[in-house]
């Protein structure tokens, strides 16, 4: 199966190495393929540049976004929040429509400093927005309330013992979604939050998620809901 | 110890039970104490009237919100979100100056129906409302993300594994509230989230707690921090 990821990033290179490792023939598509393969420096985070993740995972291909989007049959929404809707835009709707579209972006605003707060919330989601503008995909919220190492690696983690959430209106696309996070990553407890609005609510969970990161001193935690 | 508690729904009936049912002085704080007394039929929850409650908790007092305020050494704020600000102006800040005052209200907004939305939040927060209004009370954000039971019995719940959050400005006020929650209410994981601008955390999380009450049909759960 050929899958489409959407960002080059930390989420991308971890949903992409994972998925390329497990036989997926996988295409990450980018803005600007030919400035993403230029750089040789690592970015403001620390990440290696991708040039060098790419030469550790010869399996992957790398595209624009259209090229990504075109050739996926099942998709995954990597970018940063404010860069959504533009890389889908250039994705193209007709290479969206049908297609199972994992959307982990949040909608993560850095402009007033750290930490981030959110330029979408409480009335709407950005996987409202991203579904609104493409009504044809289905989309499902998901991954967005972990770190990239725990997104494709729960078991990092009391052997795996904390929970995921999922969001969407088309509820055969959440059971394939619900399918993926087990059988390829390894999720063992998995909450159906309802509907494509619940997304307000894992991503609301962003603000004290960064406040657990200051106060923790580390990303690597999650959270289970106990009941 | 006298222990003032500003509002007389299910929240502050737990409270008031609980530190009644460990030997502390209780007064309980009320908008209209006529009117509370004069009830005689369950709220729109569900909960019993207060009178009948009280027949139960005979060593519990009521007041004004004045009086709750001007006889507690120390204060809990259980009032719904939106009569947070006027239950304190009420009870006037001379009453609240220099004392703790343990915040326990959400900014819920139900005027546009189920789930609530948030009145604040983001870039405030209700906690840091209530300390800027009243800048010498010791505001200490906490027990808002779990139900009323919980926050005074976190063992009905996986032997009280799971995980309980703090904000404030005054490092004393928040360590005497987590020996609170401690000794008191039995919590056992309790994380300091840093100054009370944290409290955007912790309030937004009740966008999926609400969800998470319908998705599982109860509001007996809460959130761990698994690291």
């Amino acid at each position: 199966m050929q899958i489409g990821i959407l960002g080059s990033g930390m989420v991308g290179r971890a949903i992409a190495g994972k998925l390329s490792e497990l036989g997926y023939d996988v295409v990450i598509g980018s803005r600007d393929v030919a400035a993403l393969m230029a750089r040789t420096e690592s970015d403001g985070m620390g990440n290696p540049p991708f040039g060098s993740w790419l030469q550790n995972h010869p399996a992957v291909r790398v595209g624009d976004f259209r090229e990504a989007a075109a050739q996926g049959e099942i998709l995954f929404n990597c970018t940063n929040g404010r860069g959504a809707l533009d890389a889908l835009a250039q994705a193209g709707e007709a290479h969206l429509n049908n297609k199972l579209l994992i959307d982990i972006s949040n909608p993560l605003d850095f402009s007033q400093g750290m930490p981030p707060s959110l330029f979408v919330s409480n009335n709407d989601s950005l996987g409202e927005q991203i579904q609104r503008a493409y009504p044809k995909a289905k989309v499902v919220k998901t991954l967005n309330t972990v770190n990239a190492y725990l997104m494709v690696e729960p078991t990092l983690l009391a052997a795996g013992d904390h929970t995921m959430f999922v969001s969407g209106d088309d509820v055969e696309a959440k059971a394939q979604v619900v399918n993926i996070l087990r059988e390829w990553f390894g999720w063992q407890d998995i909450i159906d939050l309802g509907d494509i609005t619940t997304a307000r609510g894992s991503e609301m969970l962003l603000p004290i998620w960064a406040r657990l990161w200051a106060a923790l001193g580390t990303p690597m935690f999650s959270l289970k809901v106990v009941r």
